[in-house]
This record gives structure tokens, sequence and C-alpha cells, in this order.
């Protein structure tokens, strides 16, 4: 199946969004793209690089001919703009997003499109650190993973549509209950996060008297990395998938306090197994 | 001040005391190297390499003709090492060492050592998550911070000398108290791989019911890589900076457990203010 949507358009053209628009122009899978957001200065770089066709500042006029509407904007204000641009879509133009919460996004969404507008939740599981259309690259999703999160009200044709856009981009595509997705983001992506924040700002804390970040090597420096994705994406997802976060962080409390209680204790073997454990794991990865 | 050993023995020929040798090789910091281990193929790796002149798995015959000994094994087993060594030392001739735990090690060491034999405690602040002198190279050092922790008891011309050695690898040297550095440690490099090997390993009890490992990107795989190091240096390292670790991770813990809170509580200011102190304590970084 080959694809081709007359216009794209791209709510939030950001890194994930601008990759997307270089994807689509490198394998002409859209005439026109189409970018809003609420920077016109991020919106302008994103024509000078290329990576947009135009933009606009006003939401109507950016999706009223578009063929398929993407949302890579903070989780938190997606619900908001469907409301708003429901009114102005194209029927049958194709509605899908980019967010890192999918069971609240997806009920919702649904919940507020008519049936003649098809809606498909999804996920690339690509990004770097950095942020904003600058930092687009074409390769960003070469190899990785996209999760997509039909339901029973899912249009098969949309959902294949969508399926191919990220074949094109690289990606493997793997579909996936939202709940299950939410679950399992929670423990493999949004703890990690959470707990490289808490434990950045407790060295922040200690930092205050005693400036010890100059000295900090390898494993600090990565905590900082992880730990500096945009604070309002990292706020909503946390919100919106509030009882699986919660729940994860409550299971790594408790290794946590069974390793401090370890050392405490100076338990070598139990210690030494967990430290074992850890890296039979790492070895399952690579 | 230029340095020259006529016999420089290495107590451990992994990745940091392989670099080290290195060093001492492309700038004639030495004449002889000498290695001494417990693994005989590990040590035949090292002369095959050319990153040690040759071996013996005798303590007293590696050591007995050294100008300076590098102690580079695990925290844990130093003291002992010492204690063996000590009848067949050279008189004058220096220990020291490159151990992430400074405070107990050079109490002990100091104690043990005749007035003759100077120490000087060390800690390269550089590494990979790579362990074996086969991973060993030149530029391990180049731009890092080096941690010296002389006493009231430190011969000074012996401390001249190891401080140079560090320069001609490369490093910035600092001098600091060893109760100072065993704190800060704790806090910058200890904290994070503890942390590190709890979260792997609360992921991995959960990927005993999920498969979920496959499409953990960047930020956990960053974990893994943190928690890989080797687990009898680590268990060593816990226990002998027991208190200080104990006292950062109930900080940690107290960190963690705020973020949850304002999660639970679904608190939109405190989370965004959290994660953006975080960002901002990585811009002091880069």
């Amino acid at each position: 199946m080959s694809i081709y949507f007359k216009q794209m358009t791209i709510i939030g053209v950001g890194l994930i969004g601008g990759s997307i628009a270089r994807v689509c122009k490198e394998k002409n899978l859209t005439g026109k793209i189409m970018g809003f957001g609420r920077s016109e200065s991020d919106l302008r770089k994103g024509v000078e690089l290329g990576v947009i066709d135009s933009y606009s500042l006003d939401l109507k006029d950016a999706v009223i001919d578009a063929d398929i509407v993407l949302l890579a904007i903070p989780v938190g204000t997606m619900v908001d703009i469907v409301k708003i641009m429901i009114p102005h879509l194209k029927n049958r133009a194709i509605i899908t997003d980019v967010g890192s919460v999918k069971g609240y996004l997806v009920d919702k969404i649904e919940e507020l499109l008519p049936k003649e507008i098809p809606f498909v939740g999804g996920h690339p599981i690509a990004g770097t650190e950095r942020s904003g259309v600058e930092s687009s690259f074409l390769t960003l999703f070469k190899d990785s993973n996209c999760i997509l999160t039909p339901t029973g009200k899912t249009d098969r044709e949309a959902l294949k549509k969508i399926e191919e856009l990220w074949h094109a981009a690289g990606a493997k595509v793997i579909l996936m209950n939202a709940m299950d997705h939410d679950r399992i983001l929670a423990a493999i992506s949004h703890l990690p996060h959470v707990v490289a924040y808490a434990l950045v700002n407790t060295i922040g804390d200690m930092n205050k008297e005693n400036n010890i970040l100059s000295l900090a090597a390898g494993g600090f420096r990565d905590f900082t990395r992880i730990a500096s994705g945009d604070s309002v994406m990292w706020r909503d997802i946390c919100l919106l998938n509030k009882d699986n976060i919660i729940e994860i962080i409550t299971q790594f409390q408790g290794s946590l306090e069974r390793l401090k209680r370890y050392i405490k204790k100076e338990n070598r073997t139990r210690l030494k197994e967990e430290f074992n454990k850890a890296n039979s794991i790492r070895k399952l990865m690579v």
C-alpha cells in the first residue's frame, strides 16, 4: 500500500513533528505540509529550514484543508486543541498523535470526534534530549519502535495508513492496547525520568554548599541529560499517567529500600546478587 | 619536576590500571612496568597488548623491586593486599591507589605502613562502563579530575610525584580531605549507581511477565549502562562508604517521595517547578 496525503497539518513543529515532516518530504508522502503552533518565530524557522511549507497561527486555517492532522504537542494540551479543531476538519481527515500517554487521550479524543473523522493513537519511542524544529532530523525514527493503540472503534483503513507512515519513517510498528502501553511506558520511560529528576534535584540541593557539580563524571551526567526534557511535557505525562506512575514509583521505592537495608546490614551476598542481577538485565538488552 | 620510576608495579591491570600503564609508557615515566593480579590470562593479555612488560602471580615477586606500587583493585581487597606486601617493599617505595572510597582506606593503610613507605590516596574520576585491560586506553584521564587525599602524615615529595603522574595523564589534580571526598562521591557517583541498580532491577522484575525490555529507549538504556559496573567493586564501595551512602539515599528518598506526592495530588505548579529546577542544574554543568 502506498500512501499520499494532499495536505498534512502538524500541530507542534518540534523535534518529533519536524522529523515526521522531514520523512514525508523525503519520501513524497504528502503534498503541502502546514504547521501550527504558538510561536511564530519557531514556525518561521520550520519554513526556513524547509521542514514545513507554510504555517498558520489560526487553528481553523491550519486544519481546514488537511487530509491528516498530526498532534505533536504536550499531551496535556491535545484534548483542548482537538475540541477547537473539530468543527473545521474535513470529512475523513485522519487525526493521529505522538503522545507518550495513550489511555486517557485515546478515550477522550474518540469520544469527542464524530465518526466520520478517524483517530489513530500513536507513540513513537524515539527522541533525543534536544527539542525544537532545529533539532529535527530525517532518521530520528529509523530502527525505533512506534506503538499504535487501535481500539474497537478505530477505522481500519486509517490505521493501515498510519502504519505505513511509520514504516516509511523506518520504525517498527507495534499494535498494543492503550492501557498496556501506559503501564509499560510508566516503567521503561516515565519512572526513569521521574527518578532522574528526583536525583538531580537531590544533588542540586547539596551543591548549594559545596559546588560539587564540577566533579561529577559519567553516571550523574547521564542523569542530568535524562532530566533535561521539557518540564511541561513531563508534568503532563505524570498527570495523565498518574496511577501507573505512582504504582511503579512504589515498586521502585521497595527495590531501593531493600538495597539500602542490605548496605546498612552489610549483607555482602545479597548486595552482590542485586548488582549481578542488574548486570544480567543489561545483557538481555544489548 | 620530572618524574621517573625505575619500576612501577600495578596491582590489578584492568581499565584504570592498564590506562595508567599506557600513560607511563607513552611519556617515559617508568622503566619496567610489572603487573600483579589473580587471573594469569588477563595479565598475559596485558603483556601481549604491550600495556605491561611482565607480570607475576606472586605478590612478593611483583613488588620487591618496585619504586611505586599502584593499587587498582576493588577497594574491599586493598587493605589485605597491602598487609601482605609490606614486608617485601623497598624503603621509599611509594604506594598509591585509585579507589572510589578514601576515608577508611587511607586511615587503614597509613596505620599499616611503616613511615619509610609513603602512601598517597588517590581517585581518578574517570572510567567507562567497560572493564579489563583490553578496554584501557591512553587518553582515559585526559581532562578529567583526579582527587588526591593527603593527610597530615603524607610525605610531601611523594605527593608531588603522584600529582605529576596524574598531570602527565592529562588530569586536573584536586587535593581534598578524605572525608569530604567520601561525602561528595556518595552524592555524585555512588548514589546514581545505587539508584540505577534499584531501577534496573525494578524493571527487570516486571519484564518477567511482559518482555518489555525490547521497547526501552533512551532513558532506561542509560540506566542499564550505569548499572553495568562490576558487582564486587560496587558492593565494596557501598560497604566502605556506607554511612555517607545511606545518608544520601535517605535524602534522595525524600526528593522522590515529594515528587510522588505532587503527582498524586496533581500539583501542577510544584511539578513544573521541580522539573525546571533539574533543567537548570543541567545548565550549570554544560
